[in-house]
């Protein structure tokens, strides 16, 4: 794990960032149009238990196994809506209100120090989100939430899901950089696991509270990162980045 | 040619600008590295003659057509110096001085009203450049000149060049948008016949000092676009951005 100081030692030159959950808090925005909704028809439903159950993973594997064709995050989401909605018993949704939920990931707020650090890292290095969104998602989240992004590669430039190493390869190659010139940046250990093993340098910012209070993963380091950093401050600390 | 007050009721949604040219006057920027190389070097040519000579475009054609695989902005511009360089009777240019001269692309001025017209448009619409430059090229010269994309897509992202239809066809596919929610910028007729004949809205910006002092060509509009307009400010105006 670098120091202060080493940082600068690793020739990094630009900055991956992976969005919902490690620059954004996904769970707090998705969960209030939920109850948004809620409270508008009237229904009674554990909605925290339902957001548990709104899962795009699977689909998402599917797609990058072949089983499934490319279509991006919010045709994915709208899919993975239809188990918990006949779970938890709501019928008769209209695409209005479909559309409302798919699209809260549009409109998240940043954590504290997200937009503090990056408006940092910016002076030094090239940032850019790399997540599982769709591009306009992620253009459309960042003008939200105001993320100061140098540009925005998301999966959709590489018509597969992290961690398919064609993501990985696909910002490196619209980077015009080397592997080792650039960082992931990722709450999650899976995503710096398929970053490292494509060559790339690595950065952990761990999000204790981002599947809410009983959160189980994700809250240490699971391999030899190259930086671990409590948040997006100490990050720019740790890169050099004033 | 739309009014003031009107073009709101075109549904644009995202303005795509060429760059070169059209954002940024890159004669200036370039002919200004070609001028201290002759310095450094103590060199006596014709630069205005060189930078004429130094012309990408029957390489773009090439890569279009299939006769040369995909290469980005600065492969070809290294190639297309050859010409120039060895007529002008220049030997042995170092690799270090070959990119000083293709990276000064990189760090060009924008014309004096395009970073405020540019930031009046983003806060009604989703902005982004759509070059034939490199995808990295553009995300430089972004960070250089300050100017406020809300994205970056380039050429890079379809893997062929201007005016090939799917160029435009990839920038509406990562908006997520239909051809008629989107406005192709530029100063260049020939950009605005093909992003029309893929159903975009143009506005067309005239530079007539882009080429030097005689410029001939796209003085005027050359077909039916939506807006024709003196400078991004009024561009701005034409579509109500305050």
């Amino acid at each position: 794990m670098a120091k202060a100081g080493e940082a600068g030692a690793l020739g990094v030159q630009a900055l991956l960032f992976d969005t919902y959950g490690t620059v954004v808090d996904w769970r707090e925005g998705v969960l209030a149009a939920l109850l948004a909704l809620g409270r508008t028809r009237g229904l009674s439903v554990d909605w925290e238990a339902f957001l548990a159950d709104w899962n795009a993973r699977p689909f998402l594997d599917r797609v990058n196994t072949g089983e499934m064709p490319w279509m991006t995050m919010e045709s994915i989401h709208r899919q993975a809506l239809e188990e918990p909605l006949t779970r938890h018993g709501i019928t008769a949704l209209a695409d209005r209100e479909i559309d409302q939920l798919v699209h809260a990931r549009w409109r998240l707020k940043p954590w504290p120090d997200a937009v503090p650090g990056l408006t940092r890292l910016r002076q030094r290095y090239v940032i850019s989100p790399l997540s599982n969104a769709s591009f306009i998602g992620m253009v459309r989240l960042a003008k939200f939430a105001g993320l100061p992004w140098d540009c925005v590669i998301t999966a959709e430039n590489a018509r597969c899901y992290k961690p398919r190493p064609e993501v990985y390869r696909t910002a490196l190659s619209l980077l015009g950089l080397r592997a080792d010139q650039v960082m992931m940046v990722a709450a999650h250990n899976y995503d710096l696991r398929a970053a490292q093993d494509e060559g790339l340098r690595t950065a952990f910012v761990p999000r204790p509270t981002e599947y809410g209070p009983g959160q189980s993963t994700d809250l240490t380091p699971e391999g030899k990162w190259d930086i671990v950093a409590r948040s997006f401050l100490t990050l720019a600390d740790d890169l050099g980045a004033e």
